[in-house]
Parts: structure tokens; sequence; C-alpha cells
């Protein structure tokens, strides 16, 4: 039988999200029932509740940072069991069968993972809605277990801005000696700080205002870089392995690339869209550089990403909000007026 | 005593390139001597000798390809003797104590290497001048052997347009499995195309001329893809590990990046400057695929393309030309009317 329950949606993209009561599918064997606890607040929840990616299909119910308690499980489902404390990112399926699939790169999935909100399901072929809502029924292949300790509310971001930082950092091998450098200090940026720092890596912040050093050092930077004073982009000259730019929109990277060590990569997690002004190769060519793209990370490497946490007691830097303060979350999200992520505490849905 | 020797020189950006005596330093303690016998004709040297980079110094002796016979060493020399069989390339000295230096990557010294000709050299400050000339003055650490049974004049062009593709593919681990793409064949795309298939690599040639099919496929090509269908664009979807993009003008790449597989690299060897139209980093972030820039390589790796290219009887296609006929070749070039690569006999110039 489906399971009734209530969310918050936009009805279309003029809309403010407001309460919607919606049929989540009758539990199959693989599924596992969670009754969510947290959710984080992505910026693409936003892009999606007002369309600014132009694919979305209303109501569109957001949210794909779930933390969440196991309610019950289908009769294929071995790996949870009822009030174990879970987890589920960006991706509620894919095919199983690709490459990428075969190798744990689910999100690049050849014929697209499912997403958690505003996809298709796989099997019923009903759009997927997400976290901002009482309860999820989710494919066990795709359900995170949370470590113990871990502070629920604030390992909600974990899974998307923390997967998003940390599967580049793992992919290009950073460790006891990197040099690695964040662009942005936002949801993004300030897990990038704290997980590079972890890895063991030396961590540089680049930012354009003075004001965010104290934040950043508390977060894990050894060192901060005012991105608008050419003398202090020149003192790093030659200097980071990795450059993780978080930034979510348009903004020029070349002034970053003669700071990158030889054979570095500059890897953009944040934007989708032309890279504006135009990247001068000279800048890739002398120097054996590469500008580079990562999306979120696999299940296997969201799970140890999520375990790397619990022993090193990281989460995310949260503001929590009720699920009534979503539409005002926004707005301050869009002034960046956030430290770092906000994260509805979702017993807020019930009162 | 210095050496006074023929050359042939661009004494200004208007003019083509005439006949030029001019003095080769006394040699030092570490050089080398070198008589030349060939020097292979770059794209570069047409740049140079016509300002095109705004950079030359005149008068301008062209020539970084260089195959010749050791005349004398210095009194520090062992590694070389009378008769050797030797090549010089793109560089004959670097500061040698940087990072990159020390691990074998001269090509991109902190302090930029001394380039064979419209360089500085570092001990005297006299303009360097290259192989278009009857002997050259080397530092032995520059000094390249080549190994026996190489068809001399063939070999020529391995100093710059084989080093150049066959550094990427070792960088980007190139062996049996591999895919490899090759955009361009000219005298750094049939190298590619040479090259990539002797490691073991599958290998395919994009190109917008039907008529190179025949030609590709004896240099080493499995498959040809003329890159304006775009149904056989699209049956290349996801199919390269490494695209080594050889075009050596202003060209769009994006439509090369839905042909790399996930994790992917475009590498740019022959362009410098701006990316346009602009790159779509969604096709970097979908995909975790990278755009890079390669250099020459170092003297270290040039020698192991060497010995390697003996191993596998590898040399460059070649039209030999002589001395005299240089602007007549300019020309050409400018066409792309040479299969692959033109290669002065030197002894033309005593004629």
């Amino acid at each position: 039988m489906s399971i009734r329950i209530l969310g918050y949606a936009a009805q279309s993209a003029q809309d403010s999200l407001k309460p919607y009561r919606f049929e989540r599918r009758e539990p199959r064997a693989d599924d596992v029932v969670i009754e969510i606890l947290f959710c984080g607040v992505c910026h693409s929840d936003l892009h999606q509740a007002r369309n600014d990616w132009a694919n979305s299909v209303y109501p569109v119910v957001p949210g794909h940072e779930i933390i969440g308690r196991v309610l019950s499980v289908g009769s294929a489902v071995t790996r949870f069991k009822a009030d174990d404390n879970v987890g589920v990112g960006c991706m509620v399926d894919s095919c199983q069968h690709c490459d990428p699939c075969q190798h744990g790169l689910e999100q690049y999935c050849e014929e697209f993972p499912t997403l958690t909100y505003n996809g298709t399901d796989r099997h019923d072929h009903q759009t997927t809605y997400g976290g901002y809502s009482e309860k999820i029924v989710v494919s066990d292949k795709f359900v995170l277990k949370v470590p113990d300790g871990l502070d629920l509310a604030g390992a909600a971001p974990l899974l998307c801005a923390g997967i998003t930082t940390y599967s580049p950092l793992r992919h290009w091998n950073v460790g006891k000696g990197s040099k690695v450098a964040v662009v942005g200090l936002g949801g993004l940026g300030h897990m990038a700080l704290k997980l590079a720092k972890a890895l063991g890596a030396e961590v540089t912040l680049f930012t354009r205002s003075a004001g965010k050093e104290q934040d950043a050092r508390r977060l894990g930077a050894d060192n901060i870089v005012l991105s608008t004073d050419d003398s202090q982009m020149a003192a790093v000259k030659s200097r980071f392995d990795l450059i993780i730019d978080t930034v979510p929109y348009v903004h020029d990277i070349n002034p970053y690339m003669p700071t990158l060590a030889i054979s570095g990569t500059l890897v953009l997690v944040g934007y989708l869209g032309p890279l504006e002004p135009f990247l001068n190769s000279a800048s890739l060519v002398l120097g054996r550089k590469s500008v580079a793209g990562s999306l979120i990370g696999g299940i296997a490497e969201t799970q140890e990403m999520l375990d790397f946490c619990g022993e090193h007691g990281i989460t995310s830097d949260i503001e929590i909000i009720q699920m009534q303060e979503i539409n005002a979350a926004y707005e301050r999200m869009l002034k960046s007026d956030v430290k770092y992520r906000f994260v509805i505490d979702m017993a807020s849905l019930k009162a």
C-alpha cells in the first residue's frame, strides 16, 4: 500500500513552497522506508523549485541531503533494519549495469542516475519527490549508513556538499604533503576546507572578502589569499596541486591557473555553463595543467566519506530552520547569508 | 676560440630567410660541438621567423629538430665522443635547480628553459641560434643519443613533434587497452598516431577530410572519425581515455568532449591562446573530464622516446628539402601541403 505523507512543494516556478500532501510508492522488496529527521538545503533546491534549469516537473518537492531513521525494510533488504540512522543523497537509483555503475560511479551512469527529486523512477516512471517531506522510500543500494556519534543535523549536508568536495579530493589523491586551495566559502567551500585538512593537506582559501579569515582558519584553512590582491596572488604562484573551485556562477578561472603547480588541476564542482571569459590554453600547456569538473560521488565513495567524517568528527556548520521558514531561507541563500548550510528540522512539519 | 659558421636567418619579420654568417661560442668544458646533418621544420620556426608571437629577436636562425654528428667534446663531457650520432631539441639549457628541473621536467623550468633559438644563453646572455646552420654548440645535459639503426633524417622531427606527442601519452598512462584519439593529421598528429599505436593503444583519428583515411590507417589509426559527421561523432560517445589535440590554431573543442570516457582527458599540444568558443563546464562536471595542455617533454623523457622509437623503428614521415628551398617550404606548410614534416638536408648548405 502506498504511503500518504506531507511535504513542502513548489507548484510552479513563480510559487513559494507550500505544504503538499502526496503519496510515496508501496515499498518494494529492496526498499527502505525512512522517517526523515533532517534535510539540508542545497542551492540546487532553489534552482529547481524556480525552474532555473528549465527542466522542473511540478510539483517539485526539493531536498537531497537527507538524514533519517529506518521505519521498515523490504523482504530483500539485509543491510538495514528499523531504527538505523541512514542518509540519502542526490541519487536514489541508476541502471546498475553500465561501465560507470559497475565501477561505483553511479553519478556518471550512462543512462543517467535517478535523481532524488525532479527525477523519474526507473520502475513506475513517477516523478521523484525529495527530502522536504515526512518520509521517503529508497532502494537499499542507495541508502547510506550514518556512523554513530555524528550529529544528525550536521551530517545532512555531507550527502551533497560533503561528497561533492570529498570525491575530487580523493580522485586527485590528496593526502599528507598535498597543497590544496579552495575557491569560495559557502556550503561546498567550507566542507572542502574541513575535508582537505582532515586528509592531511596544507589548505588555502581563495576569497574576495578579507572578513572571512577568522572563520576560514577555524574551518581548516592554513592560509587565506585575497584573490583581488595581485601581490597575494603572485606570492602563491605555482603552489597548488589541486584547486577546488566551488563558485556556483560564471566567473573567470584564468587568474587561478598560475597558482597551480606543474601538473596541477583546477576542478569545478559548483558551476555548469560556459567558461567566460575565454580560458587561455597557454596556462594549460606551459605547465601541463588541467581544468576538470566533478559531480557528487558514487555510493561506495559516499559511504567512505561518511565513515571518514565519523572517524574525524566532521559535520557541516549549519543553521537549523523550521520547514515553514524555507522561503525566507531561500532569499537569504541568494545573498549568501548562511553559515554555512541551512538544515530543516523535519519535526517542524508535524507542528 | 669561437666557431664561425654559415646558417639561414630571417633578418626581420618581413624578410625571407637568407644565408647568414655568425659565430658559435667557444666551447665550454661541458659542451658538445655538433655538425648538423638534418634539421626538421616546425611550425614554430615560421611563427618566430615572422614574429607572430611578438617576441622574436633578429636575426632569427630557426630550427629545433636537430640531428648531427659529434665533432668534439669539452673536457668535462663523458657521455659523448666524436662521431656519435646525436640530437638536440627545443631546449639547450635550464636552471637545473628548481623543482621541475630536479624532476626531469626542464621544459617547465621555473626560470624558463633556454630555447634552442630565439632564446638567451644563461651564461653569455647571447641570443641562441638554431639548427638551420652548419654546427651547434650545446651543453652535454641537453644532447640526446640517437639509437643505432634509426634513419637520421626521419629522426629529426622526433626532437619536437615526437616528444610533444609522446610525453602526454606517457603522462596519461597510455598502454595496452587504452583508447586514444588524435585531432589533426600534421607533423604532430602523424607522430601521435604512430606512437600511440606502438604503445599498444587502440587509435582513432578525428579529421575533417575524408581523404585522409588510407594514410591514417598506414600511420597506425584503427579508426577514422569524420568530425563534421554528427552520426560518426555520436558513435564514439564516451569512448576515449585520452584525446591528443594537435591543431595549431583556435578551434572549438566542445564537440570532442562527449567522446571522452568518464575521467578522460583532452590534452592540447599545438595551440596557445583563448579557448574559443567558450568551453562549457557541463562537459567537464558531468563525467569528471579534463582539458589539459602539455609542452614538449623533459630531457630524460626525450631520450626515453628516442630509445622507444629505436626499438620500434619509428621515425617521422618526411620530405627532404635543400636549405635553399626553406621559404617555399614555409609557404607550403601554411597550406598544410607536407606529408608530414619537411627536413632540411644540411649538406645543401655547403653546396
